[in-house]
């Protein structure tokens, strides 16, 4: 197994931690093409990700590096591979045009597997691509339910990551603790301002000069869980709230196209509520 | 009276406006240097700034249009001239030493007629540029006896605009109402988001992507008059909360000196909560 | 024939201008919309754009304002719709696809009528939307051959503006005077810098730390149009000439994509080598 | 010796650096605070900036990295410090004032040992800061004489950098070795567009939308020195030549300062014609 692989750990703090963990690498003769390491000094928690090539054993490595660790130790050993991913979403194509897009040209670093919408409207897009479309609607359905039938849907594809490009429906925790970790959401702002329903009104009505997105992963709070990427631009008095809306959708996909690039990568370390991206 | 003069008027839309306005100034030989105009179309409200030159009758010209124009209009009309401001300020020295320089200067169309702070921190600072520093201390006095003292030192200058660069006191409404849309504040945060204290302290805890400031006329409710602009930088899990205070100051010094530089050519127009800015 | 127009006029700047045109709208009891001027002080010339609705004669209007206005003036009265386009392309689909995209959905504000390619690679993707490709190879034929060719296959669309999204041929200025001022282009450079070949690989060596991309007009200086709208990035050490050349794509699409929506709501003035865009 | 330290070291990759490297410093139980490495494909050229706390020998921890590293390594080690600087200066004074209100408020990382300039504009800015300034005319000088003037004056002060604030005069190789890449410049253009002088009227002339600045290493050809940082501002028709200057002055003292912190901070490499800032 002679290729490139991807390493993440995090743990408390301590020193020679490094030393350790390059040792080890060394050790088994594997080749670092790339080193990133951080100490978050608020929790005294140590963050390292290095990409190396090399013959691996990876139950070995593993092994050595839980010895060599403090307790607690989180190591995820990837090889560097494209994601099998789930795309969600109900009527806007932006963000969904833009994937498949990538996706057609292989430049996602992912596999869609399907598409699932509550809404059919999005079917005629992704037949272009040749991707699976899975319309589940909601309507006549709790929404217990309609999840139930999702979570059904998204057994045949046993995606790593979900990512929900404009899906406008509310996910309970017993839906998302089928993929803990594992979804990613667009937001139409720029979190924390204006959190919750039509955040272009918001924005609108509040008279600000600069509108925005967020790329977040999803956890129990609505448009709380940690934020991987965020960006903006500059409006003035002349955009109405639609028009906010249309000029916002640009920085929505540009902003999950960037999150799950660093997302897919294996750079992305959740600490708490935040992220760590190297 | 020849000079130029800037031309502020808004009123409610109807057909001809821009035609029996540029009349009116054709009619009395002036000449149009620029011209900007907008309709809101939410409240079907008409704005037009006009800058021109010429032998101006003010008085004339104001009852011309006056006449010609809609009930309910407001008519600005200044000559081309710097502005009195006074300036409030508390410890940090980051916006003041920047708009000191610019005066210095004379980059800043406005006349600086003198500095008052809560604290004496920033009295040598002043000094070196010449201008009249008041300490007015807020300690063993209550809210109101401190704004009554600030309000009569401010009788002196009889500024034009109070510009609170980082002046870190709530002003009641009392207070405020001397000054209608005359005090311009800066605030260290991209607002709505963070509103009230420590909002940089707030942005390191939900882990944002992007920190912002933002300058707004200060009316009776903190942090929600009008906004004139707003800017932000990129930051990542490397920043501390006092690293993206030390960066956020950066931006606040940018941003009010942008705004007062719209404020103080007689650009801005206050609608409602919002600002028009050409 | 009541709807929304747009008028362009351009002419040497003097008194009143503005007057006669709201004047001569408003005689012919049309209702100006939105109105933008600005005289630029070097060249002393004037434009004005206006978007109006009404019952509209357009020759009696335009014979009214040839009338009223200087001479030399240039008047262009177009009703609001989409423009009839052609895109050329070579290998590249980031452009393409983005523009694909936007069409699919009506927010292109233009008709894609063909697109035509040197190079036979994007067939498939162009397809997909059930837009015409033609694939014109250069391969045997002279440049003077290939342009003629490329030319009558323009002539069965009748197209009113040539997007070049990505077409790596230099254009001729015999092919060039057939839509003067009516080809765009995007150059994957931050124009100046980096004029003719490989900008990408020329940025990676000269170490800079933005890069960026320029839609321009194309006229018979290679990279030397009118510029409409430029755009950047940042980049540091880490990115090798590859890596600058896939983060520049996406600049490239977004730039192209803005300066396409300026030009097709004719909001844009063409004036010597540079554009003045309300 | 109980401080925090950097460690900078360069030389060509192999195998194992960062274990060796991680290795000595544990050795001599040192404390890594914050780490960062990179390694350059092209030129498989390593780098490493390490901070670390602990009782330093600095003799021993060289002597020893030496061995354990390849030949041609470059090491420097250096107390976390402020730098001893000196600023050239000619009229403007944006850049200058700036770093003199972060100075005065220790937000520079340097102490200011001396402003020198070749002429007197600004000695009444530097002296309400206390700082000596040295007013060394050109006139009645040959380059060559004046430089020789500068050198001696500078040689009171023994300088660890050299800050050209706006310093309009090209500095001859004669006098850029008395400071190899201890010259720091601001260039006000986005480099390598508009190279040379008056590169804001050559920016209004083309009609670009985007203006920058950019702070650069200085050696032996103009405007070509190792590029530290850059920034941009949009622009539009509406700015003449001259207000492209003024805007851009605002960019030209950002990018400056920003440069200087990194280089103050010890996180810049210079590597060839480019730089590796961590």
């Amino acid at each position: 197994m002679d290729s490139t692989h991807i390493l993440l750990i995090d743990c408390p703090d301590e020193k020679g931690l490094v030393f350790r963990i390059t040792q080890s690498l060394y050790q088994q003769q594997l080749n670092i093409l790339k080193n990133d390491e951080y100490v978050d000094r608020d929790t005294n928690h140590f963050f390292m990700r290095t990409e190396f090539e090399g013959n691996l054993n990876p139950d070995n490595l593993t092994a050595h590096l839980t010895q060599q660790l403090p307790k607690g130790v989180n190591i995820r050993l990837n090889p560097k591979k494209k994601k099998d991913i789930v795309l969600l979403v109900t009527k806007e194509h932006h963000c969904l045009g833009d994937l498949l897009i990538r996706y057609a040209y292989d430049e996602l670093n992912a596999n869609i597997l399907a598409v699932m919408s509550n809404h059919n409207m999005l079917q005629s897009l992704v037949a272009k691509f040749g991707v699976p479309f899975h319309y589940i609607s909601h309507e006549h359905k709790t929404r217990e339910e309609h999840e139930q039938t999702v979570l059904k849907a998204l057994q045949i594809y046993n995606p790593e990551y979900l990512v929900l490009a404009k899906y406008m429906r509310i996910l309970t925790p017993q839906f998302v603790q089928h993929y803990p970790n594992r979804i990613i959401n667009i937001h139409h702002s720029f979190l924390p301002a204006f959190i919750g329903a039509n955040p272009y009104r918001q924005a609108y009505e509040r008279g600000v000069k600069i509108i925005g997105a967020t790329a977040h992963f999803v956890n129990n709070n609505l448009d709380e869980g940690p934020i991987i990427d965020q960006n903006v631009i500059r409006v003035d008095h002349r955009f109405s709230a639609d028009a906010m809306a249309k000029a916002g959708r640009e920085v929505e996909k540009d902003v999950l196209a960037q999150a799950l690039k660093w997302v897919f990568q294996d750079r992305v370390f959740i600490h708490g509520n935040k992220t760590v991206i190297f």
